[in-house]
């Protein structure tokens, strides 16, 4: 095993303006998990209560998903409340429960110190910083993070930031983060702190990548109905991991490329359904087919 | 001759976060007409005062615009100012002066009349309706409008969108017309509507051309630093319908791909200066070089 996702494993209530759902599974660790178990066999470190379904934990291992870094603990599963707006873009958080994820101390079993891709999905930065100490020189580095961590913790965020190679941001979180407005210049400022490699993820807009002598566009797949957005963004970063994990050469820019695309291509599926539904029916060969259509959207 | 432009000529007055300009020149049909002068030479149909400067008309000269069409008034040119927030997308209009516009009876100059490409660019859809009624069946007509006369005038708008074959659009039109806040379900409900092409142009995302069987994306030119943002959609359709005046089928989508691509090459340059100073300097090599800059920017 060569990549590990260290997230959130979630009960999500989602209310989107046509449709509700309560108490569905999801988290950002689960999202970018399943997405990468397409490419690869991902470890998942997370921790969630007694009431999370076994059957999603089959469906983890069902998928390859080595889940030896995930602890159930006495207690309930972190629950998350959004509502969308008409642009799946505009999202509010309605409530956050962290429960068990409140004291989680993760800790990485032996197995998964020598991993070769590590992903700090979005959890508390001084969480993120302390999975770092726990790994032994990794090949690369990614992390995520969201406005409240911007917000709250700063400088903790900002030392995570120095330590890894590739950074995911939404557009509003990049330019929380770096105070410009221009999503190149703001991709430089990052440039400037530490990473390598820059992923800015636009919604319906597609991904800029931005690293040294890379510019990258890849447009979001013209979609008619966005059921649900949750978990797009990890699903990108899932299946732009899980992609990079079979390459040789992790600076192959073509092949950053690529993952991108593949990123692009996991996301705009995840959100035809709700929460983690589309992944149940999701083949390889769908994927390999809209990679494809992909290059047509934009060859000229 | 065999593209022309309907469109204003104006004096602008634009003020941006850094800085301010009184009445320049501006205007939709000259941004377009000098968009287009880089592959074709249009001919341009407007109305300008008195006050309008010589050295602009003899600008448009130099650059083998055709400018029959174009009529000197008594009174004075129509004034637009205009203020952009942080976000060049922000625009708002502090003021509108039509002057000799207002009252404006287009007339085609005989030799006119028989163009293939017909672009009725942003004034009053019953001027619109007017130009068409004169035109000698054209092989393409084109049209763009604003939010102005999508609320002031929709049921003439309607009419003139019946009769032609490419809608230029941004996002927010689009939306506006046709009460989709999705830009695909946007864009085929226009194409329900009469046009076989739709273009929408989204600002620092690029643009996205639809029609049957066809869509494509095209992205903006990472640009970091947007000097003066106006005039970038009518140099994005200059661009795009200037390259088309050279294809033989107006149907081909590899070239209607490559004319989009053209059109937001156009429509990276003229921002880079206020008003119309970029299209001073501005060669052919540099298009081309720009053009496949943007190849790079999404092969993967």
């Amino acid at each position: 095993m060569s990549l590990i996702i260290i997230g959130s494993l979630a009960f999500d209530t989602i209310e989107t303006p046509l449709d509700r759902r309560e108490r569905i599974v999801g988290g950002s660790g689960t999202y970018c998990a399943l997405a990468a178990s397409f490419f690869t066999q991902p470890g998942i470190v997370g921790v969630v209560g007694e009431d999370f379904p076994e059957e999603t934990v089959d469906f983890l291992k069902e998928r390859k998903i080595d889940i030896q870094g995930l602890e159930i603990q006495p207690g309930k599963t972190f629950h998350w409340e959004a509502r969308y707006g008409d642009d799946p873009n505009q999202r509010t958080t309605v409530k956050t429960e962290l429960n068990v994820f409140q004291d989680f101390k993760p800790q990485l079993p032996p197995s998964y110190r020598k991993s070769r891709i590590v992903f700090l999905a979005n959890i508390d930065p001084d969480q993120q910083d302390e999975i770092l100490s726990q790994v032994h020189k990794p090949g690369l580095i990614a992390m995520d993070t969201i406005n409240l961590w911007i917000n709250q913790k700063r400088d903790s965020l900002l030392k995570v930031l120095e330590k890894v190679d590739l950074y995911f941001a939404n557009d509003e979180e990049i330019r929380l983060l770096t105070g410009e407005k221009n999503l190149i210049k703001a991709g430089k400022k990052v440039l400037e702190r530490g990473p390598s490699l820059v992923a800015v993820k636009k919604g319906e807009h597609g991904a800029l990548v931005m690293g040294k002598d890379l510019v990258f566009g890849v447009l979001a797949h013209p979609c008619e109905e966005v059921v649900d957005p949750t978990g797009a963004g990890d699903s990108f970063a899932g299946g732009f991991l899980g992609y990079l994990d079979n390459i040789k050469d992790l600076s192959n820019k073509k092949e950053i490329r690529r993952a991108a695309v593949f990123g692009s291509v996991l996301a705009s599926f995840v959100i035809e359904d709700f929460g983690i539904n589309r992944f149940k029916t999701l083949s390889l060969k769908e994927i390999k087919d809209r990679f494809d259509e992909f290059r047509k959207l934009v060859s000229f």
